[in-house]
């Protein structure tokens, strides 16, 4: 049959256009849509999980007793055979994409700040002249109750057409006491969340009016042009007018690209987006907002601008409908933003009665506390070894990236993002394997490198390696090794992470101990082993079951600010109820960093 | 003497650098300042008289004996022995200037809607790590009482540089509960009040602290280039998108050539300027503002916004300070507009206890009547004559019109404005022309011309012509006439105005003579004789008395909405208390209209 059926991805967003009869996994290939499958689609694994939500597919084959069980299928069993919407649980998902999008949903009360009236008006007569902005405030009032004071005024230069086309109705957007949009009637207004990350965006599509998620999507951040890092960002900006000029526009290019692309899948523009909620580090933050960063990059890094702002889209070069508003978290220092505040909204962690930590592992890591009723946090410099950087054969988390390592015996096992041949080592990798070398005692609790230890050990002295992958195994193209250099990256990553968990539980004056919750959140935090952080040191001593990795945490905090006013308000209260504790200057910090950087 | 001394001519704002010795007249003259000397500076005439507000003058001559009791000087006779500030009153101005920025003032309390704190912040150290934003309101808080909600986003762009180069000391400029620009501490913010005429633009520049007119300055309307009239420019704009654009992008670039302009005189920059008031008809506030305009040239010709808006200057183009807002004031109908509005505000008709009828007069002609404690207001087509439009020798108040016909016996007299030789007639020489030929029976009731009544006339039937100059007399470089048809065109013109006059007074119920006073504005309303205009029956005949001439009142309203809250208050109120007549509905008007053809 050559039948062109139609196959959605949720909450991706994606759609693959198929022949009936492909499979699942087949029509996941092509709409892009990583999906896990260790077995190569041989029904053993089970690791390619997903869950028919609606449509016509094949019976279940006796492979997926086990999946079915739990209300699911193998999408390399399952068979398309008419339109068919799928949901994809998050484990199912290879890294990158699951790193960047992915997030546990919190429920909420719909409560937009941006709201929707459908009003029908009077035409314009000789007996009633009333102009067509007083026409349609008056119908607000009488048809809603609701009393604006304003127009937008980019938003009412389209008004008298768009009235006049469709005969005198229309769908208003109120924001506070402003109509900033209007739409022809039936027609939903959109909002956008998104995520700016130093390395990567991750933009989520949302209709207003239902609060439904229509589609998310992740793309590099175009700034990774003029640096990897905050700081060279901050160098480049700091070159001049222009300099910082093209780092605005690069993040603003890539929010306006990401904006239509998510926008197009749905059959929507991005001019229908009324308004956006972004979240970032302060840095980002500021650079998107043109706000000048050479005080973030010297002592003692103070922000322009820590509140959250309302801003009109177009005054910062989005573009989205006319009159469409940006609301930017707020941050809480120079090196904590407001993509913190956003995770912290989204877990739930200001609100917990369990004492609870919140890490978001990235270069910098921001630590949060919530003990009795208040909340510390910290930002420590992490460094990019997590992101690959600084290590021999590292490379962020794409296809044939190393994500887990496992030593049994003489034996090495791993596994590559997608099944493509490795080709190198992410950050989730290089952290088992290191917690696995020093598990099996390769490793010494300094993180020297025993030369007998192993039969992959090899070299001696600085040069000493652990030879991971050999060139041709599984088509890898060359060797791919563990050096003594890559382990003291680790060891400075994880101690500089510890030491800020025991800076803040010092400050609290509690225990490790007493921590019931331990929240990790980001692209890295979702995808790590929490068992290997757990023997290299990086998270303090507590039991697996006490840890939760809840993904993009801040891009589903952006998402929860864009659907209710009330969760902004709350963003809000986070920020100034947060107490920054600052690691440079703080005197506990240094020992606790010196005895972290030893491997338990 | 080779010093150069400086004169300022106030209040038009203009400067000139002169030697010790020269007269004011020839400063005037190099300052561009168009003062009246009848006499050519021989001292006789008296119609150069200014007020030397300080500096060293040469003592005063016998042939200012008048002038200084009064206490004025004559500029020709007045030679400058140091920096001199020099008043020019209204009456000493030719007409293109008076007519285009002279305006009487009114005493407003100073209490702008922009407001001007001096703060000192404590510079960020380790252990105050406020962001500045919070820095600043918390300091204007603390220093000030007074609270802020927000910082404009481009004036925040620039915050942080600019308090790192004052030392953390700097003027907040607050307008609501939004900080909107600052400034170096002493510098104090500028405010522009614009008049856009369809014809012309006049411009006010103001020192927001004080409230004193730094300048004024007038321009013609560069959408001239589109057509003479609001109909032509409807026209222009309904044939795309790109012709309304480019209406718009012409006024926008007049109102910003026009403010650097002014600033300059004053060594100011037009980026100092926080706050704009925009004044003009209904149909210049539409396409300054980038609105549709097609519905305003169709019947019922309804306005897209009527209610006062307030916008960034940046949204329309203005490139004032970055924060800058732009209020223009309310419009009442499709063809009264809120320069009407400014009018009233500005002469007070709206708190009048008498009875007062207020006429704007120009192509349209809108007219206000008040009465015991209510408004009423027309607009009236009354054509482009007086503006030298479709008279057969007709010009604009421009050096060589004439702008006073006196005929006494046989002989001709008139005055062409500046003394040049003449060449045309403006508005105000054609309307004494066709008084002084009815008074002295040249034309009769009808408008006809009768052919022996005077040696002027001359050829017949629908040829015949007054000959007001013959060619060469004063160099005029050929005849200038008053034709058959030029009687008819200000027969029309000034049957519309008369009988918008008598609607309003049968909608209030009032007779012609219960008014007690009539306000005539704008350029040509300035000029004009009124004697002229009772003669021909314009006016409606009352007492001279009762006239009083106002100049450019609009200009003088976008002044007061610049200076105070209450007066803006005030603009919206009058907007709303009006009780707009439409005439071309009217059952009175045709027969009204019909009746004031007739010259009495």
């Amino acid at each position: 049959m050559t039948d062109e059926l139609t196959v959605d991805f949720e909450p991706l967003g994606r759609r693959a256009r198929v022949a009936s009869g492909m499979t699942l996994l087949e029509a996941a290939r092509q709409a892009g849509v990583g999906l896990n499958a260790l077995c190569g689609g041989a029904g053993t694994c089970g690791t390619c999980r997903v869950r028919v939500v609606a449509g016509d597919v094949s019976p279940a084959t006796e492979a997926e007793r086990d999946a079915v069980a739990e209300g699911l299928r193998l999408a390399c069993q399952t068979r398309v055979l008419g339109d068919v919407r799928v949901d994809v649980p998050p484990d199912s998902i290879t890294a990158p994409q699951r790193a960047q999008i992915e997030g546990r949903e919190r429920a909420v009360e719909l409560d937009p700040a941006v709201r929707v009236f459908d009003v029908a008006l009077a035409p314009p007569s000789l007996s009633d002249l009333r102009a067509d902005g007083a026409r349609l405030r008056d119908a607000l009032r009488e048809q809603h109750g609701v009393t604006v004071d304003c127009f937008d005024h980019a938003a009412l230069c389209q008004l008298p057409v768009l009235l006049r086309e469709n005969e005198w109705h229309t769908r208003l957007v109120v924001k506070s006491n402003e109509i900033v949009a209007a739409a022809p009637p039936g027609v939903s207004p959109l909002g956008l969340a998104v995520d700016i990350g130093t390395t990567k965006l991750a933009a989520y599509l949302v209709d207003l009016s239902s609060g439904e998620t229509l589609g998310a999507a992740g793309a590099m951040n175009p700034q990774i042009a003029y640096g990897e890092d905050v700081m060279a960002r901050i160098a480049h900006a700091m070159e001049g007018r222009d300099q910082a000029r093209e780092l605005e526009q690069a993040v603003v290019g890539g929010l306006n690209d990401l904006a239509g692309e998510l926008c197009a899948l749905v059959g929507r523009r991005s001019g229908e987006i009324v308004e956006a909620v972004l979240v970032g580090n302060t840095c980002m933050h500021h650079l998107a907002l043109g706000l000048p960063v050479a005080q973030l990059g010297l002592a003692p890094y103070v922000a322009v601008l820590a509140d959250g702002c309302d801003l009109k889209a177009r005054d910062m070069g989005l573009t989205l409908s006319p009159g469409a508003s940006v609301h930017f978290l707020p941050n809480i220092a120079g090196f904590v933003g407001a993509d913190h505040v956003a995770m912290i909204l989204a877990t739930g962690i200001h609100e917990s009665d369990e004492i609870t930590l919140g890490l978001d592992i990235g270069t910098n890591t921001e630590i949060v506390l919530a003990a009795h009723g208040r909340l510390w946090s910290c930002s420590t410099a992490s460094g990019p070894a997590f992101e690959g950087a600084h290590i021999h054969d590292g490379m962020r988390a794409a296809p044939g990236a190393i994500e887990k390592v496992r030593l049994d015996g003489e034996q090495v096992e791993y596994q590559a993002i997608d099944g493509a041949p490795p080709v190198g080592i992410c950050g989730s990798g290089i952290l088992d394997a290191v917690a696995e070398l020093r598990r099996v005692g390769v490793l010494r609790p300094n993180g020297a490198m025993q030369s007998p230890s192993h039969p992959r050990v090899r070299g001696e002295g600085r040069g000493i390696e652990f030879l991971l992958v050999p060139a041709g195994e599984r088509d890898a193209p060359r060797d791919i090794v563990i050096s003594r250099k890559d382990v003291s990256e680790i060891q400075l990553a994880k101690a500089a992470i510890r030491a800020g968990v025991e800076v803040l539980l010092d400050e609290a004056g509690l225990e490790v101990s007493q921590v019931e919750r331990v929240v990790v959140a980001r692209a890295f935090g979702t995808y790590l082993d929490v068992d290997s952080a757990l023997t290299i040191g990086m998270f303090p001593p507590l039991g697996r079951e006490r840890f939760v990795q809840v993904g993009n945490a801040a891009g589903m905090g952006a998402r929860l600010a864009l659907l209710s006013r009330r969760c902004r308000e709350q963003a809000d209260k986070i920020a100034r109820q947060v107490e920054y504790v600052e690691l440079t200057t703080n005197p506990g910090f240094v020992g606790a960093y010196t005895k972290a950087l030893m491997l338990p």
